[in-house]
């Protein structure tokens, strides 16, 4: 029911990634009269990959993630993660609320025991292919033992999602020299380096996107990694207004902007944020990808694309069996 | 003598800008029979508006600020930085290394007494126009009073540049409710509110560029700051990139690119970094201004531009002033 637009936009997607995944099984959680009507006009009947469950209340965008904790206990976003916690799905997939999202995630399905803080994880486009980067928000103030945990567990996704063994980890710094730096980053590095994860040092902000090497997964602290995020969000959308002004202007750049259309169209593609769309929070008992609320079908689609890649990989498993391994060692040394 | 091309960038800019403004007068420092052999190309001769400064020595671009410091005391940098000093010239350019000339500045000029740390700012391109935004990576572990100091200081640059009054300036956070951010922001948010400047409260890092409301001054630690313009250039980079290779897939996408080639051309104008070259050292007793160590001749001509405004606005003294003033008021308090 979350998102800027509501079902409108999931239901929607929820059927076009049916009609790809024959795997797939979907459960809709929400107003079951409104899905119901929406449901109605689809052309395909999907029989048992399809069901409703219905919740009767909504987190509104806006309301605080305190009072949707204690006040929504029936709302659509509580109910679908209840499901993953009760191990009737196996991942949740909202376009509502970040903040309660994530408060209710945690307050349901608990962290793993080993990890002090959630992460959120995304992809970006970059020159290479794409950059996995994280926190992108979810902790203001870290210790590097939380950055190190947040390289172990971004580590599985990138495994997963780009289907490759050693994920090259870069530690995000305003440098690439071992003097450069805040204290965190500093004693960050450190854990890095003496760790069984392909560590590269330190990468600098255009790493994100364009650096001088490719790096699989870049680790920040929530502040930063959501400040970079916002900051390349601004500059794509700063240039492409720059772009479509120019093709703008008068009678003979708008018709030379027809004639490029296709070359236009195929450059935005690369960068479309709908197709990058999706972020995880991990360090939790249970998958949960949220997805941008201001997004459409397609961009909704990419979300849940990405929970199915995450489940079928089991990357919520690995990662907690990770951590075990990392305690049982710990235990024996 | 600094930055990647050395007087190659430097002689032509300078002599371009001494064409261009009547009042400007330049002093090149550096290697005398470089700087000869260069100038005796000039087609003018500007007689006593254009000087050599001999120095014999360089500073390397990965030179550590330290040794630099030590034994560069005859560099082309130390030498300009002596020349604001001893009041010979009214600012300093320099292309060199962003550490040493930091230290050297800091070093030979002195903090004003009132200001404890230096900062760097300057312009980016925003579709309002401009953002001005500082520290860009002259501190990474800043206190609530170095934000606030920050912003004191960049409210002068931006009335110089910008020729406005009373510059909007937002503190950069990961959201604009008053419960978002670190405890940093938090308590520079308690000094920005009570103090004299037109305080609009927190901004997202798409701000810089192209967030909800326009913003003239956006004020941040060194280290978020320098990943933010970073993370902005990977971004322009990777976007320039993918449309370069939109273009250049075949020979129909070619002729289309040269078709609309004028188009691009402007577009590529509106956030082109040569033309937003140069940042300003703020904190010290005399006006230092960095370019960016890879521009052309068009970049550094741009950082030269930047100097003479600050010169003409007098931006050292009157941020002198306004915090003699502040210094002044808490004495009578």
């Amino acid at each position: 029911m979350g998102g800027d637009f509501g079902p409108e936009v999931t239901v929607p997607a929820s059927l076009q990634c049916l009609a790809t995944n024959s795997k797939l099984s979907l459960i809709m959680v929400g107003d079951e009269v409104i899905l119901n009507e929406l449901l109605s006009q689809a052309l395909i009947d999907y029989q048992d990959r399809l069901s409703i469950q219905h919740a009767s209340q909504r987190v509104e965008m806006d309301e605080s993630p305190v009072k949707a904790l204690k006040n929504k206990k029936d709302s659509s976003m509580r109910v679908a993660i209840n499901l993953v916690r009760d191990g009737r799905a196996d991942a949740c997939v909202s376009a509502g609320n970040t903040g309660a999202l994530m408060a209710t995630a945690r307050f349901v399905l608990k962290m793993i025991p080993q990890i002090d803080r959630p992460a959120i994880i995304s992809t970006l486009p970059s020159i290479y292919g794409h950059t996995h980067a994280l926190d992108l928000g979810a902790n203001v103030d870290c210790t590097a033992e939380h950055l190190y945990q947040f390289a172990l567990m971004g580590e599985e996704v990138v495994k997963a999602v780009e289907n490759i063994d050693s994920p090259k980890v870069g530690l995000l710094n305003i440098g690439e020299e071992d003097v450069k730096g805040n204290e965190l980053v500093k004693a960050a590095a450190k854990l890095l380096e003496k760790s069984q994860l392909n560590y590269i040092g330190y990468v600098e902000g255009d790493s994100l996107n364009a650096g001088a090497e490719k790096v699989d997964l870049i680790v920040t602290d929530g502040f930063v990694g959501n400040v970079a995020l916002k900051s390349i969000e601004g500059a794509a959308k700063m240039i492409g207004t720059s772009l479509k002004e120019a093709f703008s202007k008068n009678i003979f750049t708008k018709l030379a902007g027809l004639m490029v259309y296709p070359v236009l169209k195929s450059f935005k593609k690369r960068i479309d944020p709908r197709l990058y769309n999706g972020a995880s929070l991990l360090g939790l008992r249970g998958l949960v990808i949220k997805s941008h609320g201001g997004t459409d079908v397609l961009g909704f689609e990419t979300a849940i694309r990405l929970a199915e890649v995450e489940v079928e990989k089991d990357v919520t498993g690995k990662i907690i069996k990770k951590f075990e391994a990392i305690a049982a060692e710990m235990e024996d040394a």
